[in-house]
């Protein structure tokens, strides 16, 4: 739709009135530290995934102004000609760290840091939001899913409800990482390689002058794959049958193995079950049961503890739109700016307490037991501290000095990566699919309590002694 | 991201094992008619607002397989090569029906008529709903959001947390439509020309040593549109009163009048009183404020109830995903197929009773009271039935028959436009800013009663005796 104008404009017009101030105050080669992070995670989960930094790289790559760009810009008349000379040779030279895509993330660590001049660090604020924003909220959906499904595979089939292109060619990429095995979107598919599947809709059906000749058309075209829809008309009463008869005429025969129903409306575990029950009575016990029809986490954990027989499900609305908690709402904020070498520690205080802001250019540690190999917490630390693993480590709670806890025999694992240095891509971005391993391998290492839907333990994410006493320090100074 | 990709690929993978089924079958010169409609208005409204129509005539405009979507079909193994040459030349030869961009629209009535060959009618299903469902989720949340308001302008600020780039931009488009002012969106500027307006972040105020030297810097750079972002430390301690100092300081005496402050956290109405009264005794009565933070149309409601000081309400997140109804379930069914020259009429039966389609090819009228102007029923026909407006006019409810009422002395207005004929577009795709003039001057024509937030009237859209009777006489009928 808007593929000839440079993403550099998915942007908030205040990063442009600001960026000209920057420029204007001298302030355009100022060093800046600015962190992403977020402040909740979707549904009162334990933990979110970590998603879209691929989409965030290849945006930082292809940053620049071409002249439809400058063009606009000069259009509004209110940007110098000089500020615009900048953008003209605008790139991205900064550092740029961030955690692997697929990591379990918590409230309040910087995902992704950004050390760079302060003008190329505002600008990129507003895509970096929306790329992770997006992305981790359908990659944490997904997971929850996922692990509701207790193995059974997990189909992305929401495209049509997705908010635009990108939310369902990108969702469907993000519910993968978080776990699912597939997706219906093709484009997912050339892009990402990400297996794209499907059989028929209801229309398939009515095209025919009988439910019956609409699956034996079917099965004589994929008689390898044909998973027959049986709800258009009366599911137990005509689409089951019909399916069972398709197969032991047009399937069995043959030799063919791969083949199953789809239920779509009705009680799922009840329709299911009678389903089963007539499969197996028709000598079918290998015919799988795909059911879809406005699943989540919950009904299929529902329907898992209701033993409703299912082999695979088809997730839409509720998990490429994250329906209960549509939005991730990651931050962007200055955490530090350089002056005369050294490094100034910035915080922002608000009215509401939580969003107060942890100041400094960061790292983040991950604590490992090594006897479980279970993440234990996550440290935040100012970016020259290191963690001596061969000494016990006390940690506590940041809002309750108090709560300490130490560990031993520990490994301690820094999170963030260097992803651009000087502006150059240094990180080799991984296939999606590797993504998707590293994932459920990290997830695996979380406690069960952190993993509960509802109520789940709160992880330890705390701060270093020296971050926590500079954070005080900030906080009882006025900075007006 | 995958803009050299042809949207004809943002596609559910089973409308090309059908297309290809349909094309074996011999039915790739069948006419087929499907209908897009929704069945409940999000937010349990009385209404929704149809939007994304443009985005879908560019698309039809340029549906074409290249190379690279044709190699990507051929890697699947299982298309024919015969079927594939069939895509090589395909393009839409089809006709479209749609409603105008804006209109208010109602459940269970079709927004768009195809009227395709089989294939042409099936591949399109996936993209038409991607988008008309994501504009008409987030047009009618803008419009409950500009109605909440009472003539107080509002701001869409939500980029950073839609789900993706497309969510962003044309979510941006698609609240403009519903009655927002304006967007922070860059691109929306410069794709459709909405007016992107924007000032300062917190992390302007702490690049410099104070607020008060953040905020001058930003009055001698933008004299003549300075928004103080006042909630940065403390809002009535410091940020209004740095405000008042620096607008009285470097704005009035140059005689600068367009400023305002911003505050984006703490509780509004209390806040808004408390700073209005600050800055009256302070003798800047026309100083403007602006607040954000969590806004919909209930809170919105409440502040202009409570007579919150504001003057303009900046929305993010709650309008940009519609987080409380984050889904348009909008739909695309067959309706009937062509054979013999004759229009077979189909219906779709489901387990669910509310998933039963309404059969044939059909037509909408709004039937307006002559003396009133409002709307006041909405009928759906037959394609070839004409409303006499000499006549009385009787409707009743198709799911109560005994509910009738009889309209005199109106006008009844047809809905469906011609959008395509013969794949050519013969429609004249207005502006964006007449789609908004046009969506508010129909909207007014509505009772009140059907805009009302919670527990609305419900609005009749009724079918046709001609209709009526054929959808009995299918649904009582077997199909199977």
């Amino acid at each position: 739709m808007h593929s000839d104008i440079n993403q550099v404009m998915l942007c908030d017009f205040y990063e442009f009135t600001m960026s000209q101030g920057y420029f204007e105050k001298g302030y355009a080669n100022t060093t800046v530290y600015f962190d992403l992070f977020f402040r909740k995670v979707p549904d009162d989960g334990g933990f979110a995934i970590f998603a879209g930094l691929e989409e965030f790289i290849n945006y930082i790559k292809n940053l620049q102004f071409g002249e439809k760009e400058i063009a606009y810009l000069q259009s509004k008349k209110i940007f110098s000609e000089d500020f615009i000379d900048y953008l003209r040779n605008f790139k991205f030279t900064g550092d740029i760290y961030a955690m692997p895509e697929g990591t379990p993330v918590f409230p309040n660590e910087p995902l992704i840091v950004v050390k760079a001049p302060a003008i190329e660090a505002q600008i990129i604020e507003t895509a970096a939001l929306v790329f992770i924003n997006h992305q981790s909220l359908i990659a944490t959906k997904g997971n929850r899913i996922y692990r509701a499904a207790g193995g059974r595979a997990i189909m992305e089939f929401g495209a049509r409800r997705a908010q635009g292109e990108d939310a369902a060619v990108l969702g469907a990429r993000a519910a993968y990482i978080g776990g699912c095995a597939g997706t219906s979107n093709v484009m997912t598919d050339m892009v990402y390689g990400i297996p794209a599947l499907g059989t028929m809709a209801h229309s398939w059906i009515l095209m025919f002058d009988s439910e019956y000749e609409a699956f034996k058309s079917y099965a004589s075209l994929y008689p390898d794959n044909s998973i027959f829809l049986v709800d258009t008309f009366e599911t137990l009463k005509s689409g089951v049958p019909n399916a069972i008869r398709v197969i032991k005429e047009e399937l069995i025969p043959n030799g063919h193995k791969n083949y199953g129903i789809r239920l779509d409306s009705g009680d799922i575990a009840y329709l299911s079950k009678k389903a089963r029950k007539m499969l197996d009575d028709a000598g079918l016990p290998d015919c799988k049961i795909v059911v879809s029809n406005s699943l989540d986490e919950y009904l299929i954990r529902d329907l898992v503890l209701q033993k409703a027989a299912v082999d695979s499900f088809g997730v839409g609305e509720r998990l490429i739109t994250s329906k209960s908690t549509p939005v991730f709402g990651g931050v962007y904020k200055l955490a530090a700016i350089e002056k005369d070498g050294k490094i100034i520690p910035k915080i922002k205080k608000s009215e509401n307490v939580s969003k107060i802001t942890t100041p400094h250019f960061k790292k983040v540690y991950r604590i490992f037991d090594k006897k479980t190999g279970k993440a234990q917490a996550d440290q935040i630390t100012l970016y020259d501290e290191v963690i001596d693993e061969s000494k016990p480590l006390e940690v506590f709670d940041p809002m309750a000095t108090w709560k300490r806890k130490t560990f031993e025999n520990y490994e301690a694992v820094e999170l963030l990566r260097p992803i651009f240095k000087n502006g150059q891509c240094v990180y080799d971005v991984p296939d999606v699919k590797e993504v998707q391993k590293y994932c459920l391998a990290q997830v695996d290492k979380l406690w069960d309590e952190v993993k509960r839907f509802e109520n789940p333990h709160k992880y330890y994410v705390d701060l270093s002694q020296k971050l926590w006493e500079i954070k005080q320090e900030l906080l009882s100074k006025h900075n007006y």
